[in-house]
């Protein structure tokens, strides 16, 4: 221990399936509560952790990244191997790493990219079953591509944004977004500058109906420019939703990789 | 229902890492009895089920492949959705079809192919926890793929046998045999005419070594032509080994897809 409280970040891996989200809650099973208790484990005094993206029941991550604050002194060999031998087995820290003090995993963070994965054949998955979304009927991913370029650029996104949404604005900046196929999976990649509240679930509702060829992909301009949830199709589940990158300000010098989950 | 049996037969994905293995045993949960219990309710008649490899314990399959007879008429969806609203989550048949009463999911089978997949890097997985076997000390792939050859055509494989294994004789054929590595993940794929007990897990230990820089490559030679089971390494973990398909004689046309799990 020193009197010198120091900041540390940490890149973390995890199975969404079992939790109610990041954010702690009274009497509910979280992430945030089992990183904050493996950590002050490890620190033999109480840890608190701030989150660059909080993400929502069910959603899994492979570069979620936080940083906290501490007065114990460790190699970051020792937070890693440390917390992970105090983490549930859902979770795993992937790197631990010093930052200067003016470094915070939300407030510097410059970008977030998101990957959403369809598992499109007729039988549901065994061994990927809530690691994936299941859609039976045919998906066109052709046409799904062929949506995504409207969303590009600075909009507001209230058509996509949840109910309960506690943003101040709704404007967002989608920086890069593609789908893909690749055997039976369905990829929609997204990277935007924050993400309102299950905005990417939101989306994949949205290409969803446009794959199963319900609407046309010009839908989806429509769907942006009415700013209403109401136009919009339904949220897509939690299942295939993963948080693998987060990108910051260049002067913090911390690349974290993109950890992009693929399954075949 | 007719008076007439007639025989299916039925592919199945499975996470086998909640189950003490395939085989029906007295207050175990084993694969089996879920199988024959969804399949029975879809019947309405009981009905017992013979598979082409008796997978173990915490062991995976995309490609498990069943018969049994019944004397229910069911078409093939029906077998195949209504079987799977009966099934816990971690299985899922994949397709149902009708086949002549002399087919036999093990012996009419030729051949079987196996999947090993390591995730060889510092941190454990916790998305694909007991779906693939973590080493976090580092593998050399290119010195498991050198060892590998030496196991090619018929051989005694007596040093990679269980104790308990019932089979009547040591004797096996290995037609195919390869090591790749794909970023953190290492995969030994291995097809032969039929396993021994363990066999695929104890290749994987003696691999281990190697990879370590503890043995060469030319020691797996040393170990098969012992035919001593002391001689070889550890029993790998089951979590990282899959069943992805199997063979059978042609005159059964059943040519089911290699379905080969990859993650990245």
């Amino acid at each position: 221990m020193t009197e010198t409280l120091h900041r540390l970040a940490i890149g973390i891996e995890y199975d969404g399936s079992g939790f109610r989200g990041w954010q702690t809650q009274k009497e509910a099973r979280t992430l945030q509560a089992q990183v904050e208790k493996a950590l002050s484990r490890v620190a033999d005094e109480p840890i608190g952790v701030t989150c660059a993206g909080r993400t929502d029941a069910g959603v899994h991550a492979t570069g979620q990244i936080i940083h906290f604050d501490t007065r114990a002194v460790r190699d970051p060999r020792a937070w890693l191997l440390g917390g992970n031998s105090h983490l549930s087995p859902e979770l795993s820290f992937q790197w631990v790493r010093p930052m200067p003090d003016d470094f915070h995993a939300r407030f510097s963070a410059r970008w977030r990219r998101y990957r959403y994965i369809f598992l499109n054949r007729l039988t549901r998955p065994a061994i990927l079953r809530r690691r994936v979304t299941w859609i039976h009927r045919p998906l066109d991913a052709a046409l799904m591509a062929k949506a995504v370029p409207h969303l590009l650029g600075e909009h507001d996104f209230s058509s996509f944004r949840a109910k309960g949404c506690q943003a101040r604005t709704p404007i967002r900046t989608v920086q890069e977004v593609s789908v893909h196929r690749r055997g039976d999976f369905i990829h929609l990649d997204i990277r935007a500058n924050a993400f309102l509240h299950h905005m990417v679930r939101n989306i994949a509702g949205v290409l969803m109906a446009i794959g199963r060829g319900e609407y046309p992909p010009e839908w989806i301009a429509e769907v942006l420019t009415a700013r209403d949830r109401s136009q919009a199709g339904i949220t897509a589940p939690p299942d295939g939703l993963y948080l693998v990158q987060v990108g910051y300000e260049d002067r913090f010098d911390l690349n974290p990789p993109a950890v992009v989950p693929e399954y075949a």
